[in-house]
């Protein structure tokens, strides 16, 4: 078996830059217990040294394009990275137990030479992504994350499917579970996953060990983990160690008190006193849903008019990503400049398409059979051309994505005490400067310390109200539109 | 083959009710080409006499229950109804095609004969439901449906993914067309659906030859018709006639120019000038989108004060349905009484989990094996106790469910050319009447010619408008929320 396997032909450009990796211990981690785990310095870290949880900036993520490195790629951590030595790599074990005809003990060795290898490229989104404008609203039970708490690689393994077929699971079982090798305040993390899905060739689930073509850095899972296309990130249980097919979902205590989008009258304290919430099955996300964020123009972008008169056709790029869960590709990205009472249609890149349409070659010792499904498991990217003085008169530009079922982003935030799955219309403030400039505000901007300038914290200053239909902008002549015909 | 069947042990009641057929030809239809079709004149003709398109009025289809008789099913038919005499059901034949190894032609008897027979609760939607809440913002494409162009019954016949895995698809086949014996202005009915859904247990699309234990009535179909749960109603064809196996979409009249949401800016105008909007699949509607609906309060429903006071603990049960697409669960409904400012949790009963939670039974012929998915594929019930006093100082009671995607219906009504899947918040307006009463509005009432006292009405001769914040409600104290802390 051959762990390099870096030698294929990739038909797109950019791959080498994906394969960067990085060397390097930063000193922050390295009188801790990650001492053995290389970062990039650019991640945000957004809980402080430990554990690491990061995204990217905003704009970085952007340019980096369709494939992002490791080392850019957001981390969500929820104790110490277990520490693998290369050597012990191929004789990772894990676990399939359960209800299951076979039970199985293998080794990552086995996991390659034993099942098919495919490369798939996938993105994963954090189920926090945007929670930083919920607790902005409200402070709930999770951490902050900006809107970059997405990524997408190419990861190489075994399809899940293939793993648990082989094991025969019984006809009562309904869920795979699954245990990593990380040990939080709360025990291994462990959740699970519908076993309907993870038969599913349109979910391409998986078991991998590389990504980007190289072995999983410690941060990302090494030497193994499951990839759930679709699905929020905290069911693609990384350092996988068991797999456990059940009749009932995981009682693992991460599974019950984590990764929910509860109704949004439960309080905080309403969710701390009564643990029946937590145990409904329904509020238990599991896919992910429609999201698209504005990334151009950047937080305190500055647009300058000086050499702009109000007959100017000068166009400004607004430009983003959109992404959205279960296999659904994004159908549509609109803007809208009026606060949503017009519409503009952006032109969507489906880099993903790329891979569709290449049919089925090898890549990274895996093969690339994109071409063999009709589900989209990747993020996309859209634009749309703006005049400049059309910006300078507007008070905001908004953003939705509506899938191919016709989901569409809802103008109204659904706050919830996890503050998961914030998908309400993405909205850059526009804002008056010196010399008839503007400049331009996102809702906030990521970090662990202050918003460095977002709307939402201005709003809150001037005592507005985030919420209203204005997202408390005091404007006098927004009231007279309520009664118009 | 017994076409009977119907002595089958059912474990839940009401299917006598279900089961009650109608023998009579109406006065309306005797003269045209539908005189061979009995119909209950119960239902709501929404494009007069013919082609026969129907709604059953909305308290009558909430308080028949779970399933829904044939006779008030609703219906839509785009032109004359094929006759089909009783002798003839069983040698009713149909062909597999296109990119397979082994085309056949199966007569109905080989159907039944040959395949796994299954009996399985499905509801179907029209994709048009709720057109007419558009309509009234703007005439679009369609003919006016209200919140009833829904019904959910038991369906028996076989998987159409076991028909189509016998006749072998080619790797690259990607979808199945199907093609009905009628024969509508633009030719024979005909549309698709993608094959891996069809490979898929979980939807469980079916060729069905009966309904509720009866032989398929000629409206809805008979004598053999396909059933996609999940999906909006215009893709199950009925008469059913031919399955195509092709790498891409029908290129049937009505699948491009029907059955579409065309982005919201698309004018009928511009849809009607450029027909490229129509070639796009990413606007092609198939799963249906997240739906809830209040029925009672009624339209027109008074409510009496006469002996409550402000103290009063007396409650009303606001109830109603919802529904989704996709076989994905509605996860909650919430109502809320200020404009959304704050919502309530309202209780949801699923009458499709007594059928999972029934095991395998033979029902009609057919297997009855909920229990082996984990998908739904049926509507369900909400209802949530309300104070009567709070109803009186509210201006409406607005609902929206969520699924267990957390895709959540928008505040915002999404106007599209052909006005499907329209599914903004479902509001019911409080009206104030002499004596203290309160009478409650519902946003239209289904049927072709007038209005009935809908609130859509009152807004449009007010001159309000009907998609501002208040939905034209003229209340100069809700401008001042805007800018509240």
């Amino acid at each position: 078996i051959s762990l390099k396997g870096d030698e294929t032909k990739y038909p797109f450009p950019v791959i080498e830059d994906a394969k960067k990796r990085i060397e390097d211990v930063l000193e922050i981690d390295a009188k801790g217990e990650d001492n053995h785990v290389p970062r990039d310095p650019r991640l945000l870290r957004l809980t402080g040294a430990h554990p690491f949880n990061a995204e990217a900036p905003l704009s970085l993520l952007y340019d980096t394009g369709f494939l992002t490195p490791a080392a850019i790629h957001f981390v969500r951590n929820h104790g110490p990275v277990p520490k693998v030595q290369d050597e012990e790599i191929l004789n990772w074990e894990i676990s399939i137990e359960g209800m299951v005809q076979n039970p199985m003990v293998l080794t990552l060795r086995d996991l390659i030479s034993e099942f098919t290898q495919y490369t798939v490229p996938i993105t994963l989104v954090c189920a926090g992504n945007r929670r930083k404008e919920q607790n902005m609203v409200k402070k709930g039970a999770g951490f902050n994350w900006g809107a970059a708490g997405i990524s997408n690689s190419l990861w190489t393994g075994a399809m899940l499917g293939d793993v648990i077929r082989k094991a025969k699971p019984h006809r009562k079982a309904r869920f795979v579970w699954m245990e990593g090798a990380d040990n939080p305040a709360n025990g291994a993390y462990g959740t699970c996953v519908r076993l309907p899905w993870v038969l599913d060739p349109e979910r391409s689930i998986m078991l991998a060990y590389k990504q980007n073509g190289c072995l999983l850095e410690p941060d990302h899972g090494k030497p193994l983990r499951v990839v759930i296309p679709g699905v929020i990130g905290g069911r693609s249980v990384k350092w996988l160690k068991k797999l456990i097919v059940a009749e009932t979902p995981s009682t693992n205590w991460y599974h019950y008190f984590d990764n929910k989008v509860l109704p949004t009258m439960v309080t905080p304290e309403e969710a701390k006193a009564n643990k029946e919430w937590w145990k409904d099955e329904r509020y238990t996300v599991y896919n992910l849903n429609i999201q698209s964020i504005i990334v151009y123009p950047e937080n305190r972008e500055l647009m300058q008019f000086k050499d702009i008169n109000s007959e100017s056709n000068e166009t400004y790029p607004v430009r983003g990503f959109a992404y959205n869960g279960g296999g659904i590709r994004v159908g549509r990205v609109e803007i809208s400049l009026d606060r949503g009472k017009s519409w503009r249609l952006a032109e969507i890149d489906y880099p993903e398409d790329k891979y569709r349409d290449a049919g089925i070659f090898e890549l990274f010792g895996g093969e690339v059979n994109v071409c063999e499904r009709m589900s989209y498991l990747c993020w996309c990217f859209w634009k749309i051309d703006v005049k400049k003085i059309e910006l300078k008169n507007a008070k905001d530009i908004v953003v939705r994505a509506m899938d191919e079922n016709m989901c569409v982003q809802p103008r109204d935030m659904y706050w919830n005490v996890t503050s998961m799955l914030n998908n309400w219309w993405y909205r850059v403030a526009v804002q008056s400067e010196e010399n008839g400039a503007i400049r331009f505000e996102h809702p906030v901007h990521a970090t662990k310390g202050g918003n460095n300038g977002g709307w939402m914290d201005r709003i809150k200053a001037e005592g507005g109200n985030i919420l209203s239909r204005t997202w408390g902008e005091k404007e006098g002549d927004d009231n007279q539109d309520e009664n118009e015909g």
